[in-house]
């Protein structure tokens, strides 16, 4: 595969194959001579495991996969790729959601994992530097007695530094901003090998104006630009007290009304999680319980004891006044995991309605008054196109997802999935929004990101890209459809 | 002017200069037809005006100011300066303090005072759109009737595009963030004259991962990318109630660990502002007040009434617990204007120790737990070398000022002040911090962004500006120091 690969880049397309298999062995030995015998592998089981996500596009595998230990490593291996123009795609964790550690191009995967330190922990000033084997949970567990926490919350325990990649979010976005808002540095090793710190090496301050904002270029840019190899993240203080609580309403218009309300009269509210009548229904299936099956808000307040009591009785004043039952409410750690098991279990209850099944998650936002109305479109739309797209959204950040779960190996469906994610997204469009909120572009949103932007944005990204990457090696085919030459 | 600059741009260097006297008229004519007679001006008070800022930097004034009254303008005349290879400054209100808006190279000004609309309010999302002559007061009044406000607060009364384009933010960021966190989306006119907007045509969600975050590159960019036309901001729930406190300290310590120690108790400090006693014993002078000339934080909590007091509780037990005095508070607006006043006239306060000089303020940003360090050897430099340079910050956000008093016709002084500041910087640096943490690099500051970023990390940004801007004509001179070919 590395053989065919070196044979179709460019630079080597007219040299014979006794050459190219020369250069096949120099990379392989430059390889192995950087990472060690272990730190390379050609095995299928292990490529295999490197192409693909979570999601259901069809991805090619890398050629080869390298494990390198240090920023060192990565350099160089990056050099070597650099000059025989492999395509390098890094890989964290592999939990995305829209195929971007897929090797379009085959080309070399740079899995990350033995880079595992938790650097530079800095209590006092809330932040820590983590290298890009470390999950959140991992960060979380590791900072268990300092009284801080990273609350960013996508779901999977993803690597940090693959969140910072894909500008990731999730549940408590409302509260604490996405990976936007709390990376303050990255490390990068770029196209070239070099290594830059967007911030400048070592730099930790809360805010800055130093030239133009290189950390919010790479954050979101989902390996197409580098590498990312540290990430400096900004901490919290642990709550000094949490309540969840579940409220049903008789419609989805009530339900995103209680969110900007609450929103409105300013309550802090750290999660506020939307879940319609069929997710709602497939949650109780899944994990025996007995919701109401109609549109529900899962909250949480995030506070001291006093402040708390205040949150939710706001809270609760406003959902009651648009209809909204008694809140179901809990106070200890263990009831309110209770509480919120529906909505965390989620994607498996969705998976579970049609075993055997894949699932494939939308991911649209738009601004939080066009939520009432694109939600009841949607519903709509899933019906007549005898479609399963249980919803549940980060209400609070006007951002919700169509659990879709499919058939992949049933074409027709597969094919009116297609055009339902399609019809969903330029309704999104049409309504001011976005089509991803935070699970990125990956393979799946190239063309609608084109609608999205217009043909002056994405010239201009196009532009970055080639300033950054002007041979295309770095993640190719991702975010962007570049015409190859 | 205008036909020194044509004369000097690369394109015309070997054409006679009737030639070049044709171009002046094709030039001049080409602005006229765009935004008519009133809007173009050659006059040599309107030029002076353009050409300076707040600082003390020695700005060369434009070539001619025109005053376009849409981005249609806007794009059409930045088109003939892309054609006439002129460079192009945007004006805002001039409130900068990096010699931001002189006319490095000649050129031609873009004031955009004429566009003064506020567009597309959205209360329900929290979002606004606004043109660029819209300042953050004009903003705040439009908005009273809603519930609603904007936040930022530079101290200055500007131009809400420029503090976008500045990457602005003030007193209250520690609680509301910066521009970076509160721009949603911008239109900007690029070198070329093409419109962009960021974040897609009219498009307002609160999140996105939809490709590079083009809107924070523009955001701090600092008129060296493009036009600010249009911003798209976030706006916030005017608090139920606001109060008002300030506490003198025996020591630098002793404020700053009351500041760390409240931001770790999770209270939602809306300002934290802190004065040493240089500042202070300048500010009872002006205001005619009595503060003890000790450090002294001033503070300011925004809530519900029943949040104010555990928030104003749980600080004031952390200030007393550091030797801090009684806290002086204040819930009505004018007592709070009142305790404020010395921190609003600080910048006048300074001025008035030394009748007749000017103003130039430091900016640099460390993280929270260097600031005692840094700023007890930066008032023992200033000692020693006979400087005036009392010290306010935002000290929940890490950032302070030096507000150096300077006699700009004592060559001798102002050497002293160029060297204590780059000795500041080089502290700040050294502590992992930034020499602006909210002015930006403007003139003032490239040779020490080249330090704080390294090489890596300049000619990335340099790349950037050369994809988007490969002529040099937005701003040239600002942020980078490019070698002219």
């Amino acid at each position: 595969h590395l053989f065919a690969t070196l044979s179709s880049g460019g630079h080597l397309r007219s040299v014979s194959s006794s050459y190219i298999y020369y250069y096949y062995i120099c990379v392989l030995s430059a390889f192995r001579s950087i990472c060690g015998e272990d730190g390379v592998s050609l095995g299928e089981a292990v490529r295999e495991q490197h192409g693909k996500d979570e999601s259901v596009h069809r991805c090619r595998p890398p050629d080869v996969v390298v494990f390198p230990r240090c920023v060192e490593e990565v350099s160089a291996l990056a050099k070597v790729c650099h000059k025989h123009r492999l395509p390098i795609i890094p890989f964290g964790t592999g939990t995305g959601l829209e195929g971007g550690v897929g090797a379009m191009k085959g080309g070399v995967c740079f899995s990350l994992r033995n880079m595992e330190q938790v650097l530079d922990l800095h209590p006092e000033d809330f932040d820590v530097t983590v290298e890009p084997g470390v999950t959140r949970k991992t960060l979380n567990a590791y900072l268990r007695d300092t009284g801080l926490w990273f609350p960013i919350d996508p779901g999977a325990d993803a690597s940090l530094c693959g969140m910072a990649a894909t500008s990731a979010s999730g549940t408590n976005a409302v509260r604490y901003g996405t990976m936007r808002e709390n990376v303050i540095n990255l490390e990068v090793v770029l196209a070239d090998g070099s290594v830059v710190h967007t911030a400048g090496k070592g730099r930790r301050p809360r805010k800055t104006s130093a030239g133009y904002n290189l950390t919010n270029l790479f954050v979101g840019s989902e390996g197409t630009l580098g590498i990312i190899t540290k990430t400096t993240l900004r901490l919290y203080g642990i709550p000094e007290a949490m309540v969840s609580a579940v409220c049903s309403f008789p419609s989805v218009q009530a339900a995103v009304d209680s969110t900007v309300q609450t929103l409105q009269a300013g309550v802090p509210i750290a999660r506020i999680e939307f879940l319609d009548d069929v997710m709602i229904d497939a949650c109780n299936r899944f994990s025996s319980l007995s919701y109401p099956v109609t549109p529900t808000l899962f909250l949480e307040f995030h506070g001291s004891e006093q402040s708390l009591e205040e949150q939710v009785k706001t809270a609760e004043d406003i959902t009651q006044s648009n209809g909204g039952s008694d809140f179901q409410w809990a106070r200890d750690t263990e009831t309110r995991n209770r509480l919120w098991k529906a909505r965390h279990d989620a994607w498996y209850a969705a998976l579970a309605l049609r075993p055997g099944c894949k699932a494939y998650s939308t991911d649209v936002c738009v601004p939080l008054s066009r939520l009432p109305q694109i939600i009841v479109e949607t519903k709509e739309d899933l019906i007549e196109n005898r479609l399963t797209g249980p919803i549940a959204g980060h209400v609070g950040d006007g951002n919700f997802h169509c659990l879709m779960v499919v058939d992949p190996n049933d074409p027709e469906e597969m094919h009116r999935v297609h055009l339902f994610t399609e019809r969903l997204a330029r309704r999104a469009l049409a309504m001011d929004g976005t089509c991803t909120g935070e699970h990125g572009v990956g393979l799946g949103k190239r063309a609608l990101l084109c609608e999205e932007m217009g043909p002056v944005g994405i010239q201009v990204m196009q532009s970055l890209k080639d300033a950054l990457d002007p041979n295309n090696l770095m993640n190719p085919g991702k975010i962007l459809q570049r015409e190859e030459p």
